[in-house]
């Protein structure tokens, strides 16, 4: 399981990820998973978890992350790093971009 | 071994990666690790290989890489996955940043 090794952004399709969100999955293989996601303001990844470790960075915007019991405001060139099974949920605050990295890969973003 | 939840860009520093190019360590744990690399133009990362996946994600600025057989120019938007053991080599065209990301975590960076 492979994506492709060039991922050029005007011939990747962004996808429905929830309200007020999108989703573009960019390179991956059965141990790591890169994927762009576009928040409209005041959409909510609400609460939630899984097994799999996740880094997220900041492109643009503002998000309110909370990450088991610490919640922070964060903007351009922040990142967050969640371990497994921790609890977490982002709000945006301003329209903006992430990246979301998993390792494992997240096989239900590929169903 | 893991990282701080969140990564505040103003906090965290910049180490020295080789010629005109710096490296910001962000979220890792064992099996995941994300950096931030700024290069200067015509900084280069010599063709390599190592066991980790890679992904990787154009912040900003032009940079022509090359993934085994294949060689592209990408610019901020633009995503790449490196697979195991395959050659890969970057050069910088106008100064810019890109976000790497590996699986298994790169243990040579923490040293």
């Amino acid at each position: 399981m492979q994506s492709e090794t060039f991922l050029i952004s005007d011939k990747v399709k962004w996808k429905p990820a929830g309200e007020g969100m999108q989703r573009m999955i960019l390179g991956y293989d059965d141990r790591i998973m890169m994927v762009k996601m576009h928040f409209d303001a005041k959409a909510e990844g609400s609460m939630h978890t899984h097994p799999h470790s996740q880094c997220t960075y900041i492109i643009r915007g503002k998000f309110v992350f909370t990450i088991g019991d610490e919640t922070k405001t964060v903007s351009a060139g922040d990142a967050l790093y969640m371990p497994p099974d921790v609890l977490h949920g982002v709000t945006c605050i301003e329209e903006g971009e992430l990246i979301d990295v998993f390792s494992p890969t997240r096989e239900d973003f590929l169903q």
